[in-house]
């Protein structure tokens, strides 16, 4: 393993967080997992590749959407325990839910309130199937 | 609790993750840890509060430096189970090696390249100590 990998303090899991930001806009998308594998997935492909923990396996961003994440830069943070991703969006929906986003809800008087809308039918996103890629 | 808390899928250790974006500039800043004790006190007093997992205690960011974190919007994912804040960074430092952001390794050709500026001595961010609030 290159050494890049050594220097990112994975947590017991094996795992770190890996934030995802648009590259233009600068808005934070969503936040997922890396493992080693998918660390280096993601830079050596140059799209973002998660480690999904509900299925235990690498995860192409947009395997089924087609909303893959081009990645701009990889950043890690002083602890070396976080990664910063750069990315560009296709098809401008980071979210299963079909927003742009995946933090669209914003706190407000003791509520989480859905304050962005859905760009695109999660169901036409995801035919045959709901939810996550 | 507020019901808002309960809506927080916090993990097995009680813990979500919480990202510090820059309010006016969009970068993001840092990323850091929140109990439901953490999330309170910031909504509450809306400035930056996490929970500091080598103290073991809550911790105000910017405690010791003075560079605290005044919160502008705090926001959660579709998944309930990541924190986005919106914050003025006092100071403009919000890494606790004198620079802008944590985020301030960039991978480039194998390596992690420090990137970003050291705006002013940890030396005399934390004088008597070196290291995290």
């Amino acid at each position: 393993m290159p050494d890049y990998l050594d220097a990112v303090r994975w947590d017991e899991r094996g795992l770190v967080p890996a934030i995802a930001q648009d590259a233009a806009s600068g808005r934070v998308l969503m936040m997922a997992w890396m493992n080693r594998d998918a660390l280096a997935a993601t830079v050596a492909e140059g799209v973002a590749v998660y480690w999904s923990r509900s299925r235990g396996r690498l995860w192409r961003k947009g395997e089924r959407s087609g909303h893959t994440q081009q990645v701009r830069a990889v950043r890690l943070d002083c602890d070396g325990d976080t990664v910063l991703l750069s990315v560009e969006q296709t098809g401008g929906i980071a979210c299963h839910t079909g927003r742009e986003r995946c933090f669209f809800l914003r706190y407000d008087n003791g509520e989480w309130i859905a304050d962005e809308p859905v760009l695109r039918d999660p169901d036409a996103i995801y035919p045959g199937g709901s939810g996550h890629e």
